[in-house]
């Protein structure tokens, strides 16, 4: 047993004790102001214990909590005592696991926030920049890489929404829930949660105890970023593979053999850490299935380490990826060589014909459709088309038409639909993204403020 | 290739041909607002086509949408023409998926709401059955069986949250993105939006026909709902092991061999089904990892069937809950019996001794578990404790305190903790409860009301 | 119950009748061999029974084996009762589950050895094909086509050893288990096995109908091939993006909207077919997981739905695979000029100063680099590179063992390392390659036969 | 980037030195062989670098390998270069990672074989120890607990074929595939290969640098015994919260609030311990998902981390086992007197009356499925079930026949079937598991030795 109980002192020294005297600060506080007897003296105690070192791994005691009640016990009885009513390691993990991952959920969404204004920030410098999208693998549409990054920022400020979602179902109180029906103790559960700037108490004791939906929820969460962002990798590195992208000295990595090599490294570990966030959650996903619906260690102690994993991963895979797309080297001249050189432009060309001779759009493709063959028949490329091709089949459009329909930055440019790349609309959608972007962020700030404070008061406020 | 045309042939045949026709239908109606020629008729036609049998696979046409032109075609050239203006199949297949997984996700909220109803009235019912509440596979306190329901509804409230947040996300309209940039046409997306009964439309048109975010958080939702469930799954089969629930006739099945059998294989293929619903939301993930951020088949075509599985498991477990649970035969007696005859009363042993001596509910912890200790060598069971043998260790406690102590029932009363198991607070809680249940029906109602409005006026309205 | 019982009695309809009346036969000649009255009579109607069209689902008859009893009773009561001596579901399906895992193991071990041929013939064909091959998404060294191809042919060679190790847990007989204990009548299972085709009887009948590691291995098989497989999806997708390897016909799709599109939508879909196979698995593993050990209803009948879905997944996967890499067009102009035209051949010509100078690797890769550098501050490519730049930096090399060191199919024809890309050593890789699949094939070739000719005796051979 | 390879750096130096210099010690002997100039030089300083402490992380070298390759160059820089010579990062990871590998799963083994031994042990000891099996949550039928866990250890048997089958999958020598494509240099890696105790060089230099089947295969494998394993563990924690099984002191655990607890914790970790180990193998399979089929990051380096971890999960899972299984207490009466009371033992019953009567097995089941109902209907147990009830319903049978058949001991004693629970057919059983485990550990004390042998030469034998 040996063999899980000191892993499990050690990974709770190391990542949860501030939340463990939060909370048992929080209850000796609640527990004085019920009138609990030395229950004062006890939170004076703990305000003491936590500017100390902690004691180390001591096979005689079981765990971080029994080795802090035994610290208390040594100074005052009576106060550790008093600090055990109405309180078991049930209700205190269950409170200390929350506490954790707000912390971690909070950065993570700080990093998110950032990714996406990261990603606005070069969106707005690359308004213009036009490249090709491609769908199912093949070159589709000329459009700007500022459409192309503000589609994965919509994206994230979707996923922030998510988070915000799981925030609010993750920061409630099991405080007060004890093994798990309550007390026969009259106890304060609303204040206890409010000393530890939870939004309420969880209102039943048995869900208080045993419920893990919360983190798999957080898993989940975690598991819909990841995967967008793997998909955005899959680019970013198609295009590094292309020589289109690449990044700066510190984020490529040579070769011991191949004198050539300056690798985009860190994208490709941006991908993995992603791969590894995702199949991680899995962990926590399985620990929590087929097991009772009551306090076990399946989706309590063991499972924390796979969570913090996961944050892990994931904090790695956002940091690589904002820092990589803080200043890319982006070669221009050769995206636009491949909108102009390619066929990607002809859906305007289809466009036009459908509008100028009001043959419909579906004889419209048809009509493109011919000509390419034609083309390609005599070996010629798209550029070369001109009014007389179309005229041979009985399409009467002027050169200038032809050609402007065929110009990538003329093809964007009439993209005006809602949504769509032409930078005069871009310029709106960045606006507005960036407003969002801001709300976003100030109700984070506003919570970051909050739950410092609540901490800042049971480290040392008025008792 | 036929090999897969044709099964994705049959799956829109069978699963999709109405959201087909509808986001046809709103954008012939859109079109024909801003003044598109012919785009009246072709609404007109499609209405006509919804009544007609719908044309069987037939190799030489590529899917539904393109049989459906050919039927247009064949019809009324110029509106068919007109109908494929400003129209690709990638921003009709995503509105398509997205219609049916509205769909599918109503049908699911309200088959958990039904489930959350299913359960408070079972906990109405059951505010008194006494139960023994297990942790860590031991028993642990007497608490009631409306107490572990009530707490079971409370996480899938939260879970109706977590479904509603994703509607917000999938509710979205991808129509006029055509292939990615949107189109030089002159279109009104909020128009066709409104017409499908979708909050708004997607602001990128880029994200409109790439993003699968939405599909993960509903695999991911889907998984949140089945972990839980699956635990108290292992609760109920627990239960049934023992004798202490029982199923009806029509859920129960025999053995070809054991003729003493009443298996409760409803309860046990409601577990399967939700195992085998987080499983296939893995298919769901991992067809969205490390693919291209924009249109491939993916997480379009190749998705829906997984999807479609998961919908199925989940349904099929979910009605398996909800009737094992209408009306299950539950042995009072004897799990009355256990509270009794058990260990699991002793914690309010400890807190009487805390109280009524003022030792601390340290040391008396520490008295209780010495007392069993001494009962345990004697061969005596809790039920025969008596006062004597706590005044034989210096605890003075009148015999009637002893014995209230010690009564299940007892226990249970004096939990009145905010979300305890007294009776008396359970009232109040599955009240509120019901009243939650309420709002977030009628949630579910109005947006029934709204999408099958916009369908009916889709079918058949004035043009 | 009948959501459930239904669609499992349709899926034994559509699947599994072959199976049950290959175990019911094979179990009826074994109770006639060892003196059970009438279960010869239970052989004989068994036979003219599987002639015949089975019943459809009818709500009082709870799956196919009663239909099937109900059946036999109508015609012969005492055969009937003849045939359920010693027999329970339990041990008929897991019997029946293995017996159809083993067909679709045989078809799937067919596909992949077709999959690996059709590598090698390709691999023949392209044994001179110049290619870059990349490592971390940049260009890394020349190499073939055929180098490739058969490095994708000897994992799937691997694979085929796998699969013949899960052939080997699978192909055992539970029949003769009964409902866990086996039975106080004698009977003999090693008979019943033979007639089924199978290796031996499983040797503890609790295990018999308690087990589900061999389905989970067989998952977890299919996983470790589709993984495979979805990397060499990436490469073949990564080159028809570049152009370097397109599809014919059949093969591609068009847009709707884009009138020059020509999607390789066939190795997208095997890619997506493989994605689909490694998450479906996982429903496999979840439904085996946390269960109890011994006949239920999650890794029995309620887990064969995924299987299936597993395996036609796999199945298109290596039939989309398999026929895109039959006859794909290659632009190996466009290959050979990215070999020449960039610097993946500077391993070569640091190899070769090392040679030739005695310097050491370590410092050759150092003077390439230096090399490389100056080239690029002079705006040259390494195609230019000429004896008087090395001189330059005092490495004496004759301008012919430059011009030789930078030529990538010198490249190649020096990398005559055993297993290295060397058209010489090549061909003698291929050789044993194909030595190796003839041994696999024949291995496959008798077991097919085996199993037939168990079938063909248990449909009609002598009683 | 130091984010990233800093962990890495970490991470090699405490999980993969000896790795590193076991392979670096092979390639300079190889190299020496081939008569590469001051190759020996390097081997010899190898040796000795090894003996010194590894150097600490410095921002101004990448990684493990270059640390070690600027340690070599100071002392002799000949040496140096000459090691460089046809060695890559490429080949030397992937051979670094299987020799780690190697050592785990030979590790993992051990305790597979460990487990096994203690389940035979047990299962000797308590091959008369009567059950009740439960199938579908429901008594059965009477068994012995040897006839429970000698299914599982059968399970285990082929678990370890399953790790030997990747074993000769994982054991083979990517040394020499250097970059991918091998080299112009004449090497000889049939020799690295058997200086590193491989079973030979991979065939395909490109398969060497690039494969990772090998690795999602040991993932599989973890994952096929760890379903099993919570199989096994959900029916132990079934018994131990009836009290049938409960652990030593060191195994169990109290409450801080519940004082009559005793949590048998070890099994509950056991389980969680196999749910993260299956969970985790998820990273595996994913990180190998949709990424190029070469030489990259995902399966390399950024794979080894979750791979530790599953094995640390898989290592303590088998430990908390082993432990547990050494010497549970067992609550034997209980268990028997489940076996007499209940109605596990009727389908004997009912194979009495099939052989006494001649009435065939359909009709006996029947006849005993209207007993049961006559004596609940009377509200009398079957263990009060005479001659009379039968003669009743024209069954005639002597008393002494219907109360042995009724006698759990007689009910196991009868079934006698290859593989039944009888006690004489166990004994055979057991001995015949004893020999299957003797040979499977002789084969892996023969690799031990062998693995050892090649270790001790590299780290000292003669140059």
């Amino acid at each position: 047993m040996k063999t899980v109980l000191q892993p499990d002192y050690d990974y709770a020294s190391e990542h949860l004790l501030p939340h463990l005297f939060d909370a048992l600060s929080a209850h000796a506080l609640m527990l004085s102001g019920c009138g609990v007897a030395h229950a004062d003296e006890a939170a004076r105690l703990l305000r003491e214990l936590r500017r100390q070192p902690f004691p180390a791994y001591d096979p005689s005691v079981e765990d971080v909590f029994f080795t802090l009640d035994r610290e208390l016990a040594t100074r005052d009885s009576d106060a550790a005592g008093a600090l055990r009513t109405a309180l078991s390691r049930n209700d205190l993990d269950m409170t200390i696991y929350r506490l954790s991952a707000r912390l971690r959920l909070m950065r993570a969404m700080e990093r998110v926030l950032r990714l996406r204004r990261t990603l606005l920030n070069l969106a707005a410098r690359e308004i213009d920049t036009v490249i090709v999208a491609y769908t199912h693998h093949q070159p589709a549409q000329p459009t700007t890489l500022a459409h192309y990054l503000t589609a994965v920022e919509n994206v994230l400020a979707r996923d922030t929404v998510r988070m915000q979602c799981a925030m609010t179902h993750l920061n409630l109180s099991p405080m007060g829930a004890v093994a798990l029906g309550g007390t026969s103790f009259p106890i304060d559960r609303t204040r206890t949660a409010a000393l530890l700037a939870f939004d309420r108490p969880i209102e039943n004791t048995y869900d208080a105890v045993s419920a893990s939906d919360w983190q798999v929820e957080i898993a989940s969460v975690i598991t819909v970023v990841s995967t967008t962002l793997s998909r955005v990798l899959y680019d970013l590195l198609f295009w590094a593979s292309r020589g289109l992208l690449s990044l700066e000295d510190g984020l490529v990595q040579g070769s011991s053999v191949m004198p050539q090599k300056r690798n985009p490294v860190a994208l490709e570990h941006a991908r993995t850490k992603f791969s590894k966030a995702i199949g991680v959650t899995q962990s926590v996903i399985i620990s929590s299935h087929n097991v009772p619906f009551g306090d076990i260690n399946d989706p309590g102690p063991d499972m924390q380490p796979p969570l913090t994993s996961m944050w892990h991963d994931f904090r790695d895979g956002l940091e690589l990826l904002i820092t990589s797309l803080t200043n890319p080297v982006l070669n221009r001249e050769e995206w636009l060589r491949e909108a102009q050189q390619g066929e990607s432009v002809v859906t305007e060309l289809a466009d036009v014909i459908a509008r100028n001779t009001g043959c419909g759009f579906r004889d419209a493709h048809a009509h493109v459709k011919a000509l390419l063959a034609h083309l390609h028949s005599q070996g010629r490329t798209v550029s070369a088309l001109t009014a007389a091709d179309l005229e041979a089949v009985g399409l009467n459009l002027p050169q200038t038409e032809v050609q402007s329909a065929l110009n990538p930055a003329e093809f964007i440019a009439r993209r005006t639909t809602f949504g769509g790349p032409a930078p005069s609309v871009m310029a709106g959608e960045i606006t507005a993204a960036h407003e969002r972007l801001g709300t976003d962020t100030s109700h984070h700030d506003s919570l970051t403020t909050r739950f410092a404070a609540a901490r800042t008061h049971l480290e040392g406020g008025p008792l």
